[in-house]
């Protein structure tokens, strides 16, 4: 972006304010994902005049914004998650930092606000990390979620592009979620009606919008037992159109026998703008690519209709289902209920994890821990 | 709603704080939409364990936010937009305001907002408009506008049902949007992608997630010389499919000559979930059917195609299109540009507004600003 209204946030201007203050350390054991904060934000601001700000590392603190605000009224917000992790030589290391910045351009520049360099923004990133790296928890399964966020600022309550945004980033740190006990398959509520995202609509960008819609409906889920909701998109009144796009906030995997030509195969939903492109997912992708096909796998993007996927059941060609995204990396699926009926979706009595699942979840730790060296990490 | 924590926010408990530097008043040619506010805002915070504050009108002022509320991140915030109006004899008065604030209890509720007692905010309403009673300019076209808002606060990055919101009502003075030249024609161009909304979306919802998404396509409309966008649903590849939702903010209307009844038909699209249910929209239906019916109309909601339109363009049937909405109550409609053609919509050259339309208008402002009596004022 040659545009100089567009080329910050500049590093070589960054200032850092230490906190005074420095909070005390949560034990590990108490860790809940994105509750607690480190000791400072970073923050850069873009006025439609100005351009990008000096960017600035200060002590976290609230932020103070005109009732106006656009982000208040239109959901002028995008964001992304991301995570450190420390590797057992005590190094600091980010997962393909890079994706989640091109993609928090990607919405915001969706949804009108401002681009920003992209490579200036990952310098601002590791220096936030590093100047939080106290907060990065030791061991497999913990990490310092980054949460890069931007709004929209201007107190203007015309339906126009916000002539002033924010870009901040905070950091939570986050235990092993599933805890000592391991992993845990879950039950999924299929859902034809509300439906998450559409085609033409913003289902491919991490932007705010996307996401309050849903809670009514994954609560709903939750009273009749199930952990998630697996978003369909079809007609609700006609079973056989609908197929699967995304469950919960994650991309969903499939791997299963083809009917046809008898080799297993890994598949997941294309990315025809209703479906988020997950780094999980991607990574997933490349690796299967990598490990999966020499062992005769065939790895597919692909649109899965629920028919598709209780046929497969039902013949014993269901091997394992799962989500993938950043917070668990992946989350085995037990069952799905969809149409009245209930999917299994392959795991044994007793069974929490299958083997491509645990699998893929070890490739992507030992890059992200830094046990495996990796163009990624 | 008999749940004690939705039964406030108790106007009963309200305190005002007058502002000790009330702001100058600017010259009414001088108002634009929504950029400047009066003295004072209206406050009520929520929190999951205690229910509603006690309300307060304080002196306009910065809302301080941790940059983890939940607004930031998944858009839970939605809105309300009404007007108070001065009448001839200086009486304020609303304009069924019941139905707006009905409205934003729907749409809190639909992204996991907390639920309010419509009557008591209502009285809340009342008692802010009257506090800035000052600021309700003079004069048919002039309006203080209100914003009753409610944002989702607590910090918490989890994808859930925030614990903390805050209400507020703030007001702003505008003026007459068509200025002295009287009313002007606008000429829209057709989308069929991205969309605004779908089945099963948030369509019928004024919650922020529906705008931020819409501003590059009206920019990209504008740069081809078109002043608004008509959204449209229906395969973007089949153009006999694509019906007309909304254009820009307003509900749509079309004023047609039917060809099988050759009676005229007053048409509008129905409220299916991807529809705002306007209250212009609704005040207009009810004064047409009260009004025009018996002078030999027909009135209908239902879906128009725009082959339809185009056919009833072509054959010299379409008499008037206009869009309605809080802001300009009508918007009369000049052209729509559609699958590469132009559609006529009946006004002749130098017209600016067709009878049907400039006739609502005069009918609702007769009843906002109170020269005629109406059970809705």
């Amino acid at each position: 972006m040659s545009d100089p209204l567009y080329s910050g946030p500049e590093p070589t201007k960054l200032t850092i304010h230490q906190t005074d203050s420095p909070k005390d350390l949560l034990p590990p054991d108490q860790l809940k994902f994105g509750r607690s904060f480190t000791d400072h934000i970073l923050c850069a601001t873009w006025d439609a005049n100005k351009g990008w700000s000096a960017p600035s590392i200060e002590p976290y603190k609230a932020l103070s914004l005109d009732p106006a605000a656009a982000v208040f009224h239109y959901a002028f917000c995008c964001f992304e998650g991301m995570k450190a992790y420390k590797d057992s030589k005590g190094n600091m290391r980010l997962f393909r930092p890079e994706k989640n910045i091109r993609r928090l351009n990607t919405s915001a520049v969706r949804i009108a606000l401002p681009a920003f360099d992209e490579d200036k923004v990952l310098k601002l990133l590791a220096e936030f990390t590093k100047t939080e790296s106290r907060w990065i928890p030791e061991g497999r399964g913990f990490a310092l979620y980054l949460r890069p966020t931007m709004i929209g600022t201007e107190p203007d309550l015309s339906v126009s592009r916000p002539q002033s945004a924010l870009l901040y980033i905070i950091g939570s740190p986050v235990g092993n979620y599933f805890g000592s006990s391991g992993m845990k398959a879950i039950s999924l509520e299929a859902c034809s009606s509300p439906v998450r995202a559409w085609p033409g609509g913003v289902g491919d960008k991490k932007v705010g919008g996307n996401y309050a819609p849903t809670i009514v409906a994954q609560e709903s889920a939750g009273t009749r037992g199930f952990q998630q909701v697996l978003w369909l998109l079809g007609d609700p009144q006609v079973p056989e159109q609908q197929y699967m796009t995304e469950v919960g906030t994650m991309n969903l995997f499939v791997a299963w026998i083809n009917p046809e030509t008898q080799t297993k195969e890994l598949v997941t939903a294309p990315l025809d703008g209703t479906i988020l492109p997950g780094i999980t997912r991607d990574s997933i992708l490349d690796l299967a690519q990598e490990r999966l096909v020499p062992q005769g796998w065939h790895v597919a993007e692909r649109r899965v209709y629920m028919t598709e996927l209780k046929k497969a059941s039902q013949e014993g060609r269901l091997l394992e289902v799962f989500g993938a995204g950043t917070a668990l990396i992946v989350n085995p699926i037990r069952s799905i209920s969809w149409n009245g009926e209930v999917i299994d979706c392959g795991l044994k009595e007793g069974q929490e994890v299958g083997e491509i699942t645990i699998t893929m979840k070890t490739w992507i730790e030992d890059i992200q821990y830094g046990e495996v060296e990796h163009s990624w990490r």
